[in-house]
């Protein structure tokens, strides 16, 4: 079962650009992984890795590049998730620019769980 | 003239943080950036840049470090600036962790403005 | 036909750890393309962008991770490619750790060439 | 007592440059650190964080820009240390282009040492 779309703006600065004018590509990651921080909640990842000794790691990304964003745009990341297993955790991000007439980039992600010795545990109950 | 200060939140994600447990060092320079770019508009910014070959350039940062950030937090970054000549902007910038007693991280960082040949120009005539 | 296989050094700071103790995942996308430049030729990248206007531009990107690696690690990046038509070259990058028995990150990168009008444009002839 | 000066060279990559088309202001701090741990030894970082719980922290940092590096440049890092006091150690880095005739970015920065509590510790003895 899917999830709802969750939305979280994020605002491009020179820091995330490169020389070829604009997004250097590594970046979606990064906003990808802070929407997943939006919706799990960052004080219950906190809880989880201070008491439980839980973290997520990512397991698998699969990356389209479609259009490139450019300094001063703000995009909008839309994300969903399902559980494919106990123990994996499947996300769809995508990144859209204002008008846009499909995503600029998408992301599938898997996304698993490791205690501190990095062994896999499953997917703790999440309140999302 | 020293402004009115400038509030932007900011979250630490995983991507913020050092393996040592807390925000990487260079890591603020780009919080702090970012509080300019709102400061001074993004779509100013991207007009200048296109339309009159003018950006903005570092050309001084002396930071303090005085407490470390951890993931999950949501900081402050608080920000003034004044003209020191037609030649030279110096900000002011001090990131606040929920409930500190001083800042984190302070900065007075020196702006000037470059043509695309990287010459020096006066700050143009900025609406905030 | 596959390309022999291109051997980038990569030494992990600070920088790319995150506070999970492990490499920040985005990261391998920029040890991946600093293997790309190293095989390219950055005098040649820098040649084509200034005076032909073509940069390459990463359409798709698979990554599969298998193992967390650790600040202060020196790993080796394995690269292949091959060209899958004129528009498109198909990178094979892989992250070994020291001693390690099989990748700790892998990726298969598509690579396109954009004018400066980010339209398609052939890959141009290559001295590599 | 000033030490010799050490060497690092830092290509530089896509990842490194802005939209402005030059290395990114905060990206120094990052050659800098490298600078650094090459110096102290990434296996010394590694042992002191294990062992003896013990982290080096940046707790000042004066940064100076005089010119933009661009994307391809192969830069020199050069870097000296000397001990102020048993509790802070004083780096001078510079960052040289290739034929410059003056740095293009220096760096004076004060290390100090913490353990896992964030507590202050004397400079631990190294093998430098």
């Amino acid at each position: 079962m899917i999830s709802k779309i969750y939305h979280l703006p994020v605002q491009i600065y020179y820091e995330d650009t490169d020389h070829s004018g604009v997004v250097y590509h590594a970046n979606f990651l990064k906003y990808f992984e802070r929407a997943r921080e939006h919706v799990i909640g960052t004080a219950e990842l906190v809880r989880l890795w201070k008491e439980e000794g839980i973290g997520f790691a990512v397991y698998k990304a699969d990356l389209h590049y479609s259009e490139g964003v450019e300094f001063g745009e703000l995009i909008d990341i839309r994300t969903t998730y399902e559980f494919d297993s106990e123990y994996r955790m499947v996300w769809h991000h995508e990144a859209w620019r204002k008008g846009g007439k499909k995503f600029a980039v998408s992301c599938e992600l898997h996304l698993v769980c490791l205690d501190r010795n990095k062994k896999l545990r499953p997917i703790p109950p999440l309140d999302i």
